[in-house]
């Protein structure tokens, strides 16, 4: 192992710790250790900052870059200096700050959530936002804006002028599409998925799913949580978690979206895992494979074929009398919501329109905090045609703002975006439907695994859409692909 | 603070990930993952010795002795000089290969215990002694035995002279005195205790005795290991496990046992958790806790007065028939077995007295460890008149050798020989019976909280029992206490 190695072996043990420490507040850790643990996390995210920031590794990777270098060795090479140009900028102190900030903030905005009082979360809101404008601002590049910034951690190569043509796009085709479904005579029942469902079979069907997808559980784990989530420490270790209420599709659906985020970590190659570039290439990338057999694979009629006789003998009373068919139109009924994490398919990137707006008033409009939950309301009414009534199923509904996640809500679209470019040029490849049909995923899974998951951070997510597809992002594959599916579904 | 505590607060950083490591591996991490977390758990562990053994602090714990320090300063210097020259001799390299070493070990010793094959575990037993030699080398003070550096580390101030001078006197009276009770015509029956006592409802028993005790849920954790433990992030971060059988007093007695350590450590002050001295005075002391909660409470009648109903409400079918007085001599059946921690309360320190005679060997006289199966039959015959038939109920069922845990065993019998002479102590103190009868044991707990745990490492074991019970160390009252307690229910 060369020195520069050794320098980013004790960072990336940091944040494997702190990784492990965030997967313990979210599953397990009891409810009065938030702050004293949020002490050790401080030192350690200052540790990793100062392991990062050392002058000496900046020359040690100088020298290397003289060298010859494996692929791997530049992957990590490139992250590190974007990395370390990162981290320069911002000042120890304030990174220590942010981090216990941040872990406070997640707790008042649990109970904010649960007492309906977004005043209570309000005022840590806003010390997130100026904490977040602050960093970003030390990270801008000449005359790059700050929203900007922040968009490029996530997804690089899409800044608020490509989003702006995405989301335009979908707000252009999308609501007006989503107002022809609402009117279509087409009524589909899905009463059934709501019932008594209890927890342990749920959890039972979670992991028969889970296993089939091929997530393995010698190499991962599956747990309960608030919020539903996807980690890993490496590659050898990928943890999910879920969420069970009575509608036996929030979790179902959950685990498999989360099943596909780990699918991603578990084919990262041994090679990259425990580096810098040893983690999906983007969040949008990692979205497009949570989104791809949450939605595109996982509500197709073709993947219920081998599992529904299972399904149905877990839950033989709650679906008597739900044959496949009508199992498959509950499971991708169209009905505009609340809750970005209960939506549909079709509505789920409106949801996310909706935080890229606000996002962008709030960094690039000093936007007040407090005229949030109005403006949420407001736009919830005019794209999905609903108002929330409490903040819980408003502004309150989704951890990232409270952990200072800022530019992260978009990659959420974009991902279902680059999943539905992938699936028409896959189209061309394999026969899905046949594939499914005969119980085969694995097949589709390591296709993937094969132009995706094992290149980790070598390649970016446009660079992947390109080698994979033969052209760069397009998001008319994804207007396409709803517009027919679900016209289809609805008569239009 | 100061630049030495914060050299220490990063310390202590490293240790606290590595406990939270430890308790993951233990509970819930997916098989797999053991080598690959291995090498974060190594990284994170010279890290912790670097900051330890960096000459700069050194010189600003030697500038601080100058200035007026706090009582908790004190303690902590104390403790970091004595770590410091520990870590000192040992060379980083071989440090880190040991954290390695010993997480690989503890999971080739799971295996090796389930296929009963202690050949698959000698080879890096072996490994594991011959580091602990190296570091006890290292660590010797001029003409000190190994194994006395071994016990030093977990009980200061008891070495093999006065351990020889212990356990000589447990073998004296103890052992014949097992002979008259294996004599006596008192036969109690205790055939209840194993039965179909299903896991959620033992589980029902535990949080409900666990809570009764005093254990915080709101700063703790229950969860489920193989191996019953205690350990702690800080005192607002305490956490127990046990496991479940078909034997409810095992499952019962090992959450008492660990709520004895828990509550040690969520009483220590708020000014000493996070620090070198914020943990119990010594491993001896700890047991004494725990098992004078497990045995000199917990076995009492008095404790089960307000508690028994409530286990009858829990377990009405299995335990239909049985009253209190029954139930309490069943769980004080003397009945030499082969598992240490199913051992019951007057022959557990012989259990323990093998292991330090059979680890004198092992250390002292380079004894090969293919001679410990046999040995160890050979002793449990001689002492308990039960001989292992399978590694797994013999040589391999604690993992403390597989962690290098060697000179950890005496602690044991240390603790139980502590806490019967506090008991003997406080009984001019308080009247044990009518407080636990009256379901006050906040008294006992408070009184314990008082005179010991609130110091953490600020008072060795030593002084603890001299300042509580005006004298030293006094190993008759254990014998006197058993010798009392299992006469007058064998009639002896």
């Amino acid at each position: 192992m060369k020195e520069w190695e050794k320098y980013l072996e004790r960072a990336m043990a940091c944040q494997t710790a702190l990784t492990l420490f965030e997967w313990d507040n979210e599953t397990l850790a009891p409810e009065e250790a938030g702050s004293w643990t949020a002490r050790v996390q401080g030192t350690l995210s200052e540790m990793y900052q100062e392991v990062m920031t050392d002058p000496r590794l900046t020359e040690l990777i100088e020298e290397a870059e003289k060298e010859e270098l494996t692929d791997v060795q530049r992957a990590v090479i490139r992250e590190a200096k974007e990395e370390i140009r990162k981290l320069s900028c911002i000042p120890p102190e304030e990174y220590r700050a942010f981090q216990e900030l941040s872990a406070e903030s997640t707790r008042v905005w649990a109970k904010a959530r649960e007492s309906q009082d977004f005043e209570a979360f309000a005022p840590i809101l806003e010390k997130i936002i100026s904490c977040q404008k602050c960093f970003a601002a030390c990270q801008a590049r000449e005359g790059q804006k700050l929203y900007d910034v922040m968009l490029d951690n996530y997804e690089k190569g899409f800044d608020m002028e490509k989003l702006d043509e995405f989301f335009g796009m979908l707000k252009e085709e999308l609501v007006p599409f989503l107002h022809q479904v609402r009117e279509s005579r087409v009524r589909i029942s899905d009463e059934f998925l709501k019932g008594d469902y209890p927890e342990e079979k749920q959890r039972e069907l979670a992991e028969y799913v889970a296993e089939y997808m091929g997530f393995d559980f010698h190499k991962g784990v599956l747990a309960v949580s608030a919020h539903p989530f996807t980690t890993n420490l490496h590659n050898h270790d990928v943890r999910i978690t879920t969420h069970y209420s009575d509608r036996m599709d929030s979790s179902l659906f959950s685990v498999i979206h989360e099943c596909g985020h780990a699918l991603y970590e578990m084919g990262i190659g041994d090679e990259l895992t425990q580096t810098l570039a040893g983690q999906g290439a983007s969040m949008g990338m990692h979205e497009s494979q949570s989104r791809f057999f949450e939605n595109i694979i996982g509500r197709k009629e073709a993947f219920w074929i081998p599992l529904y006789s299972r399904v149905k003998e877990i839950f033989p009373e709650q679906l008597k009398g739900v044959g496949r068919e009508m199992f498959v139109k509950a499971i991708n009924k169209v009905e505009p919501g609340l809750i970005r994490t209960e939506a549909d398919e079709l509505t789920y990137s409106l949801h996310v329109m909706i935080r890229y707006e606000l996002e962008k008033l709030l960094i690039e409009e000093d936007l007040d905090v407090r005229e949030l939950p109005q403006l949420w309301a407001d736009k919830y009414e005019e794209y999905l045609g609903v108002r929330p009534t409490t903040v819980a199923e408003g502004v309150l509904q989704d951890i990232h703002w409270a952990q200072g996640s800022f530019g992260y809500f978009p990659s959420y679209a974009l991902g279902s975006a680059f999943g539905a470019q992938m699936y028409e040029y896959m189209k061309g490849q394999m026969d899905f439907d046949s594939l499914l049909a005969r119980g085969e995923i694995g097949v589709i899974r390591e296709y993937l695994r094969e132009h995706i998951h094992r290149y980790g951070k070598c390649r970016t997510s446009r660079e992947i859409l390109k080698e994979m597809t033969g052209e760069d992002f397009n998001p008319a594959c994804y207007v396409r692909y709803l517009k027919e599916k679900y016209g289809k579904l609805y008569q239009i």
